[in-house]
């Protein structure tokens, strides 16, 4: 026996992103605590031109849903909600974990073989199969913006360890 | 067709050490161009608490290193190299790569059923089926590591962008 493609992405993406909802929880209990004003974690960033820490949640939960929906041959949904509080972004990932949860085990079978179109209708449009598509690219991706996520907190001093970023398993 | 245990860890270890051997060599040589002392960039941190640059990278490897032979059946191996420059670092990259890059492919075959015991000989010795061992510990640890070894540097102002955090795919 070997690996499904479901049990490479899904399961995965689940268990980061309910860590992730634990991992902000925290912060915004931090900042009440401490009479911290939200907006300060929310749209901190270790650099200038990176993304604050309210785009890496929604970029994260973008990889997620992107990736799932592709190996599962569905339309990646729109959202509609938004990402300025930490309300928001525990809605998002919600959301997020509502959709590929929701997602048929068997429709991801044979995609690794299928191919998968990358910034479709962009001049880096680009073709990629299935299995590298989720390993070499979409996990990657993922687990980017999820651990940047965590290291903006614990960089502004909300008291979390490795074990809130690898939630359960 | 599915995936196999090898196509799911070696060539993600493999393609994003690449990229963090491509990393450190930017950082290396912005230290140079602007004169600043190489052990400003690899002794930083996030937070006083998190581990600096070079054991960043050192866990990295680490990980990369027992995640493969465990799946493979083999005897996890001692490095003797040292973790001080940024050539030590190269060092245990190029030595991880060949140690992974090494291993025979058919030996992880069937690993996804087979036991692994995380932390053998510590009060937080666990046993877990080495699917959960690569999917849901090994790579979330990986990838912690070599973000945030990427997001350190980022953090410091080397120009690096998530083209080089990727590596080719």
């Amino acid at each position: 026996m070997s690996l499904s493609m479901h049990a490479a992405s899904v399961p995965v993406f689940k268990q980061m992103l309910a860590a992730l909802g634990g991992v902000l929880a925290k912060a915004e209990a931090h900042a009440t605590e401490r009479k911290i004003d939200p907006a300060a974690l929310l749209q901190s960033r270790l650099f200038p031109d990176m993304f604050p820490l309210t785009r890496q949640v929604q970029v994260a939960c973008d990889f997620a849903t992107s990736v799932s929906a592709r190996l599962a041959g569905e339309e990646v949904p729109a959202y509609e909600g938004g990402d300025e509080t930490f309300a928001d972004l525990q809605q998002r990932i919600a959301a997020t974990l509502a959709f590929i949860g929701g997602l048929d085990a068997a429709r991801f079978e044979g995609s690794d073989q299928r191919e998968v179109v990358l910034r479709p209708g962009t001049p880096k449009e680009r073709s990629i199969g299935g299995q590298a598509y989720l390993l070499a690219y979409g996990l990657p991706q993922f687990f980017f913006h999820v651990t940047t996520a965590y290291d903006l907190l614990r960089h502004n001093g909300v008291e979390i360890g490795k074990k809130d970023y690898m939630g359960s398993y």
